[in-house]
């Protein structure tokens, strides 16, 4: 009690510590004056810290989620399994005391791959790991055989756009990051289908595989055919490249039960800690909860979502309320392209104006080494001397590029939007793969990235002013 | 031919450059002088790392395991694919040009998985990734259906033995290193049976895991009942273990259709450089050519047999011609325990004053960090002068524990043994998983492995004297 009768003490002084001057809209005040009211956040900031850290509450993220995800299991759009765990949520946030706990409606996509398999034919028997790409159809009845032409580029299919027609192309890109590899998930099977292929097999985007096929939406075009389309491990798209290399000719049986059926309810789930003074302003902090349909969906996006509830659950527990409102939004089918928040947008864009910022967590949750940002340059200055709060942690950077597939349509709107920064190219050994579960997860390291979530959300909420937009 | 001129000048001034000298068998040389010796095989070991590292040569044993990992696979005991590898690489010896080519008959298990799949029940649906032991039994037809008890060790499995009758036995052992985790694989079955379980399944012993299961052999014991056993992922058996820790009913469905059959024929594969003074002695250069029947068994052992073909080759092509026989043995049947090696022990064993030194590379062939040497104090000495003629590629230290499961046979009765020392620990990400391929092969580190390997066996093969014995 102590603790919690300091930090309103605490909190009744940074409530007193700024003052809101605006001429024409314009904030009046010196950053100077910014600086000092978020420097008098300091032991709010530490409490937090040792809550989530060191306190009581530490590893609760990492045990939540283990509970969801063991029990649920991967939670594919469309999927009953990710319903049950919207169900459960809505339950969890109600029970943790969070407030305004409701779900918002959405239509989202229903596909499912089905039974599908791989066999190399020739120039040996060798059965591949194979995971079907979201959205992609299946193969005729009996599958498909058919030999395969090998290429490591576009640019090198469009040179050998002649020797493709009735082959399955097999993609060998090699991974150069995950923004410009994806772009062969993603399109792969479109450039194939231009050329005369019937199928097309990526070579998993994955910055390091133990032969592990890597799944992920991949998307037709109209006036294109349809060709059915997988992804296959690193290891087997190098072998056929080498084969190919050799001149052996390769030849393939794919077997794919993919399968679009019509779009099914679904829901946003969103709870809140009402602000004290403006709560019709908002700090968004999410994730999403829907995942592949391989392994957990631990690491994309439980990580995230979980430590974005527990940011909201740290600041209820110290018996604090920012002066705006903290709204957490639990994301649906974000893996087939932000399907849930892009209506979540269109409903509630009417108010940007009164969004301050947009927090997404969806490139992990290790231990994370800064926050992401995209804003006007007086919007960074105020985020840098946000992040200096979380000092103890030893996590201050801003880094450039805040984003999210769920918050994008706000931030290309204008709102200024943070990510958290962690370490990508361990995020990609996992990603969309049956590796993504709870072993992944390091409980620490999620004390850490809620901490860090829950100080900026919870600062930014509760400061005098809204961040500028210019 | 200019090279080639030096070197033969080089060898002559080897060749005069020590003597042997004996009282009652025991070398009359001082220290000194043997170091001195091994000091004037510098320039030779420059042409040898020259010819491997940056010469003509350089990637060669990488791009000769390619063209024979990818064109027959993995190469299991009892396989066709194991006695076809064996014919390539009779062959390619031949080519090569190496002396004495031969195969050395020997009997050897025959086992298959067959078809085999793992399913839990309870309490939610999921199917998971498993591979069976090598030597267990199938399930009976229609499989098994039970519930499961999760142990962490043999320890927990004693004092819950009471639990056991009817279960599944699943090992949730921590990894603490292969030595001590692999018990679990190999006796987990034998501990589980005898309190009455009619299946054990195995976390994988590996030290890194993308849900990627890991087999290997499990023996039975006489008097034991022998139940099925396969390894399943690091992540099915934490979460497993997290379930039952949370007290949910884990119900497994699982399906083996492995079995064995008669032992069958297959060859250790022989090659030499025959000694120009002593060919009756014989520095033994190995890798064993079988492998797990996942993956392309690239890593185990294709680096290791292939990089000592390359030993034998680089000093081939360089002319050079050691005083004793350099003879490379490719072993058949390693991974059922030494098969293979047990019988060319025994055949051979009547010569064991006639073998210096016996190498063999079965722990990875990444970048070696130095030489693994067992022997005596004086052995041991001389091993460390020649691994000094490394220096070029600051590769010279010489660590403990010379060893390897085909060679130990020879080692154990006192003969100096050697093995290359990597980066064990990623080693056994792919050990025994369809990971095991070519994908995580690296050329140039294979060739500084072999630019080891290859001095090591041609200075030793070369010097005045055999290696001490004591």
């Amino acid at each position: 009690m102590r603790s919690l009768f300091f930090l309103f003490i605490v909190h009744l002084l940074a409530l007193g510590s700024g003052k809101a001057v605006f001429k024409n809209g314009v904030s009046q005040r010196t950053f100077r004056e910014i600086k000092e009211e978020i420097a008098n956040y300091e032991d709010v900031a530490k409490a937090i810290i040792n809550l989530a850290v060191y306190g009581k509450y530490q590893n609760r993220s990492y045990e939540r989620l283990g509970l969801l995800v063991d029990t649920v299991g991967p939670r594919l759009s469309g999927s009953k399994n990710l319903e049950k765990a919207i169900q459960i949520m809505y339950q969890n946030l109600q029970q943790d005391g969070l407030e305004n706990v409701h779900l918002e409606q959405v239509r989202i996509p229903h596909w499912e791959r089905g039974e599908e398999s791989a066999v190399m034919l020739e120039p040996r028997i060798h059965k591949m790991a194979i995971l079907g790409l979201g959205s992609s159809i299946g193969t005729p009845p009996g599958g498909i055989t058919a030999e395969v032409l090998v290429v490591a580029s576009f640019d090198e299919l469009q040179r050998r756009a002649s020797e493709a027609r009735g082959k399955i192309i097999v993609y060998n890109q090699p991974y150069t990051g995950y923004e410009k590899t994806v772009q062969y998930r993603v399109q792969g099977a479109v450039e194939a289908a231009k050329v005369g292929a019937v199928a097309s097999l990526i070579q998993s985007v994955a910055s390091f595989s133990i032969y592990s096929p890597h799944t992920g939406i991949q998307k037709y075009q109209d006036g294109v055919p349809k060709i059915p389309t997988a992804c296959i491990t690193v290891e087997d798209a190098e072998m056929m490249s080498r084969m190919a290399s050799r001149g052996n000719k390769i030849v393939i049986h794919l077997e794919m039960g993919a399968k679009t059926y019509p779009d099914t309810d679904s829901f946003n789930t969103v709870a809140e800690i009402t602000g004290s003074m403006y709560p019709e302003e908002v700090v968004l902090v999410s994730g999403h909860l829907d995942s592949w349909d391989v392994g957990q969906g631990a690491l994309d996006d439980g990580g995230g979502a979980f430590i974005s509830w527990e940011a909201l659950s740290l600041v209820k527990d110290l018996g604090l309320r920012p002066k705006r409102t903290l709204r957490l939004v639990l994301w649906t089918a974000e893996e087939q392209g932000g399907i849930g928040a892009s209506q979540y947008y269109e409903l509630h864009k009417a108010n940007i104006s009164k969004y301050s910022l947009v927090m997404e967590a969806d490139s992990g949750t290790f231990l994370p080494t800064g926050l992401q940002f995209t804003g006007s340059d007086k919007a960074r200055a105020i985020m840098k001397e946000v992040m200096n709060l979380l000092q103890p942690l030893n996590v201050t950077k801003v880094f450039s590029n805040g984003e999210g597939t769920d918050i994008n349509f706000w931030i290309q709107a204008g709102v200024p939007g943070a990510s958290l920064r962690d370490d990508l190219y361990k995020y990609f050994f996992f990603h969309h793969s049956h590796g993504d579960t709870m072993t992944v997860m390091d409980p620490k390291q999620m004390n850490v990235a809620a901490a860090v979530w829950a100080v900026v959300a919870y600062v930014v909420a509760d400061m005098d002013e809204m961040l500028p937009r210019s």
